[in-house]
């Protein structure tokens, strides 16, 4: 019974078993995104602002925040990037870089316990992020890949993870602080990997006790309809027992999948979630689909 | 690894593990459904010809006949919706009534192999419904409730199914012909009823190595966008080895849940009818909602 608990300055948030999914908005990345690349490493943090406060009012209990701009003062851009979010909403930060200087940079700024994103199950990079983790007491994305790349078979993936969870525990780290991406390969491709990941996500929640997590859109890569290959991933890999995923909360069929989800498994109370969002067509979710629909075919 | 086969004149159909998902279409059922039960009572099958139809083109591989209108006589109106259903559309048919003499009605009429809808766990109601299964070489849905009623707990429901599949095997039907609804409790009242029937119909797919299925709209009962509930429902269910519902194809929300499961589950090979459904929004199911909504705005 894992509960991992992330902070901002004022709020908290708790990835868990038998808790609602938590959303970790993903926008905030300039990967794929050359305007809000070109921006940031100008310093305009315009669109970062308007990402973060979109992605928090669309649901996302927490974001990821990433300044990975090639040719450009990571390290710098991530800590403003950071500070930026943190004064526009109070949702906990998941600090995401795959260098290390940046994440550090990103720590020293970060007011409360933030989710650093990520660690991998290669010894050098273990032995440079997991201090850190434990020096600024934050939790941390640990990814089933090692020097040996992403393995095919969900249990070597097991195993990879295993072996984060207890270097981490060598470094003082919980498991609790520990939340496990078991990668999901792109089912277009891989037509098992939907089921490779439910027993992988079902064997870390029973065997090393550990949240997870994952970057939902991977699995419709290739695909026509994403969303809806989301969904029935999203829907799927939360009977499993995932807790969280880093993926893109505006999408209102994805968050209504995750919403349906969390009243499936009984973690939403009497389905007060649902009934809050669903009831009143004129104002809620379903009115805002109605209202594009007249929109659209009003002149 | 449990095949389901039926049949009609012409074409087979298989509910199994591994397979496609298969939905019975609700439709022809004039429970609730005024007009119709007064239309077929007259001897006015219109309706029941152009439900038959668009459930099929809809995506229906099985069709649900019901004729429960009180005070007329239900054997005779049954055995004439078969007959007029069977000669629109080639799918295999569901032979729905709460009334013996209706059921042996429509089998007596049927051309192919029904699936009897159905079969409880009360004594009396096994020893009228199971030797005709067995005259007429048909297949029955099996509800897991006896005389004592629906039990809560989920564990009391296999014993139920556990006593009607060994009934019907004294009655030489085998395991392969029965079809189990574990009952689907409405999750706004029992917040804990999805992860029981998850539950049940695991332990169903994994003990007595039979097929599944439900009525899938009864979880949403009493709650707003009932769609929603449903497609998170159906895909859970399908994750845990539920196999076929008896539901409507004309909400394209659900049937795309339902696709979206089988290519999760590795159940739609290459995601072959995905990218068929889905590729090109101007002619398929996508397209087909924009044509509505097109001609709905237009006078």
């Amino acid at each position: 019974m894992s509960d991992t608990l992330l902070s901002s300055a004022s709020k908290e948030v708790i990835i868990g078993f038998d808790r609602p999914f938590v959303i970790i908005g993903e926008r905030i990345n300039p990967t794929g995104r050359k305007l809000l690349a070109e921006e940031m490493k100008q310093g305009d943090f315009s669109r970062v602002e308007a990402d973060a406060v979109a992605q928090v009012e669309a649901g996302a209990q927490m974001l990821d925040v990433n300044a990975g701009i090639p040719l450009a003062d990571e390290p710098a851009i991530l800590a403003q990037a950071i500070k930026l979010v943190q004064s526009v909403t109070d949702v906990p930060i998941c600090i995401d870089s795959s260098i290390v200087e940046a994440l550090e940079s990103g720590l020293s700024v970060y007011e409360g316990k933030a989710l650093v994103n990520s660690v991998t199950g290669e010894d050098e990079q273990m032995e440079r992020v997991l201090p850190l983790v434990a020096k600024y007491g934050a939790a941390v994305v640990a990814i089933s890949n090692d020097e040996t790349g992403i393995s095919e078979d969900p249990d070597v993936r097991f195993e990879v993870a295993k072996k984060i969870v207890q270097r981490a525990a060598d470094h003082g780290i919980p498991h609790s602080d520990v939340v496990v991406d078991p990668l999901v390969m792109p089912i277009g491709a891989i037509n098992s990997s939907g089921k490779q990941v439910m027993h992988l996500v079902r064997r870390l929640h029973d065997e090393l006790d550990v949240n997870t997590t994952c970057g939902a859109s991977n699995v419709s890569f290739g695909l026509p309809n994403r969303n809806g290959i989301n969904s029935a991933f999203l829907t799927m890999a939360i009977a499993a027992g995932m807790t969280s995923a880093i993926t893109s909360p505006l999408h209102a069929e994805v968050m209504q999948a995750v919403l349906g989800a969390d009243v499936m498994m009984g973690h939403d109370p009497d389905c007060r979630n649902w009934i809050r969002k669903y009831r009143e067509p004129a104002t809620t979710g379903e009115g805002g689909r109605a209202g594009r629909r007249r929109r659209r075919s009003s002149p």
